[in-house]
């Protein structure tokens, strides 16, 4: 049985919390000897410049190079406010995504029946809500340059920070959009700012061209990213695959994954592109939700998302869907019995905390 | 008694149908001898380009120059979509906010309490909202430069929008939503990406600093663009003012407008700095709705927010604020007793055309 290599990066806040229930989880997978794991464990985040003074070290970045499929609990926390800015701890993620060369975000909306009550939305808007946001993970205005703060001379301050997109960039990002949506309900939705920003004018060109080169089975729509915003609140089930550029997935997907009522039960997936002597692709798995430092070290965190992230990374990463599968219903039945963490709890229902919620769906599974 | 210059600039799509019942009430106002207008109209947008070539003429952005207070509709529309970038609809809207330096883009988003079930949020989250965004507007990725598309030798291209702010920028539109958070909710919460971008980080700096210069008496949080946009959808009563930037606010602002169910209802004011000398500010005030080219010419367009905007203009460019209250509880009567036009229409309420609506609020005003 050949031996997939795990790196897990807890890093801040409920990181730890919610990744020491993907151990447990491990654990009782490897107990059942269905899949071997070699599994190491670093630090990221403010927790790796507590120790090394930098967010992730040359170490813990060789390692996640060499791993088969990264899980990364969450960064960040005010602890770190005043770190300088290239130290803070979300620089971590970053230069993993970067150095990674992780383009393409993968970010599932999805409403749990049993949780469709949790919603902000009333109930028929997101019952069976099912979509996925494609977000460009490694361009736009994350990563361009200039990126600086500079002086003036009249003693003010400017800041520059650049989008930057070239044509490969927004091609393959879209060839991924198709490609999901062929296995999803076959549309594609994508989102950009033409009106207003010349990469937001290329964004739209580039889409359109890919899906007359070999796509034109998936239909295809743009829409301007604030209508977007606006039709994902008003009625979301409109949508199947949503893809967009990196600033605007980071907002439209957190706005999304609100929808749910499931936030704390939202996995994601980075994917890098495919090898193509060995077919594999470099991929970070991590929930959607933050680090919540205000519930951090109180072991009532959700541990569902960073579950589902490992039941992500079995299907994607490490050839094992059926095991995915297993884990994915092993959840379905913890919350159909009614467990329920502090963030999905509901009147009536077993509130339990952290631990006893990863032990439940290691029991199930 | 004085008379006040007035340019109406209807635009496209269902800008000139939303603008003629603002024409209607102006009538009733002058008919019944309360202020003198002297009005202009003009073109803007794909009408104004289908006329001179051009999405506003020098002549017409010279009257907004010269009026007291602007009145947009709306621009846009998949007419145009071939049309270059240079001369695009939106090039005339973005052309007066930046000659006329209107930096302060005021958003409220209110629920009207008749309106609360037509909200895709439940009743009880939006119910009583009355929230402001106050969106920086003549800055960042909208118009820094560079923002072009250049050639690369590969052959593909390279787009690039800059996003840039200075510290006078962020200074006075701080200030901006500091004074008004005075007269409402005495509560500040500024967005920004810093944990990305160096102009959130400098926006998030000059905010605090601002603060600190004579506002500590109004409650300032600081809060990421993207856990704002899912706070916005999770439990938007919890904000009063929100200050973002150019980008994040026209996101934001779209989201939190189509939360409160009352998209077609809502108006907004784009302001400038105040004249050190006369105490005027250049203003231009248009709904928050686009120009729906679905809808348009049908005569079905809900001109609430039209209608709205001239209370606004009332208020705030008229030293009227009595019309504007007046102007304001005629739209709330003719709510009151049913009239309902398609978008906020809900069983057993009066369906009524744009016309109608427009008809009911001069006869209630
Ligand atoms: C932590 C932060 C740098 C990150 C981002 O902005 O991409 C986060 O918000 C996310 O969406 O993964
Ligand atoms: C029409 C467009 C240029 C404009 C913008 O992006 O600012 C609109 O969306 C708005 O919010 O007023």
């Amino acid at each position: 049985m050949a031996t997939h290599k795990l790196l897990l990066l807890p890093g801040d806040g409920i990181g730890p919390e919610v990744m020491a229930e993907v151990r447990r989880v491990l654990a009782v997978i490897e107990r059942k000897g269905l899949i071997a794991f070699e599994i190491d464990e670093d630090l990221v985040g403010g927790s790796a410049y507590d120790v090394h003074g930098k967010a992730i070290s040359d170490e813990a970045v060789a390692k996640a190079h060499a791993a088969d499929a990264v899980l990364l609990g969450a960064v960040g926390g005010p602890k770190w406010d005043g770190v300088a800015y290239e130290h803070r701890p979300e620089a971590g993620l970053l230069r993993l995504r970067k150095d990674l060369e992780l383009f393409a975000n993968l970010r599932p909306a999805i409403c749990y029946p049993a949780l469709a009550d949790a919603s902000a939305l009333k109930r028929e808007l997101v019952d069976g809500l099912d979509l996925m946001i494609v977000r460009e993970l490694t361009g736009g205005v994350y990563f361009g340059e200039p990126k600086e703060i500079t002086d003036l001379p009249n003693g003010q301050k400017r800041a520059v920070d650049t989008q930057v997109y070239e044509t490969y960039e927004i091609e393959r990002i879209a060839e991924v959009a198709f490609e999901l949506a062929r296995v999803r309900g076959n549309r594609v939705t994508s989102a950009e700012k033409r009106n207003v920003m010349k990469s937001g004018l290329l964004w739209n060109q580039v889409v359109t061209a890919t899906h007359a080169q070999g796509y034109e089975d998936v239909k295809l729509d743009h829409m301007l990213a604030d209508a977007l915003g606006m039709q994902l609140v008003r009625a979301p089930k409109q949508f199947d695959v949503i893809v967009t550029d990196n600033l605007f997935g980071d907002i439209l997907s957190d706005v999304a994954s609100m929808l749910t009522g499931s936030l704390g039960m939202l996995p994601s997936a980075s994917l890098g592109a495919e090898d193509p002597v060995t077919g594999k692709r470099k991929a970070l798995y991590e929930p959607v939700h933050g680090s919540a430092p205000d519930i951090a070290g109180k072991g009532v965190a959700n541990p569902l998302a960073m579950i589902a992230s490992l039941a992500m990374a079995l299907k994607y990463s490490l050839g094992k869907p059926d095991l995915a599968d297993t884990l994915d219903r092993a959840i379905a039945a913890v919350l159909a019995n009614g467990y329920r963490t502090g963030d999905i709890y509901v009147e009536g229902a077993k509130r339990v905390g952290t631990a006893e919620m990863g032990e439940a769906v290691a029991a199930a599974f």
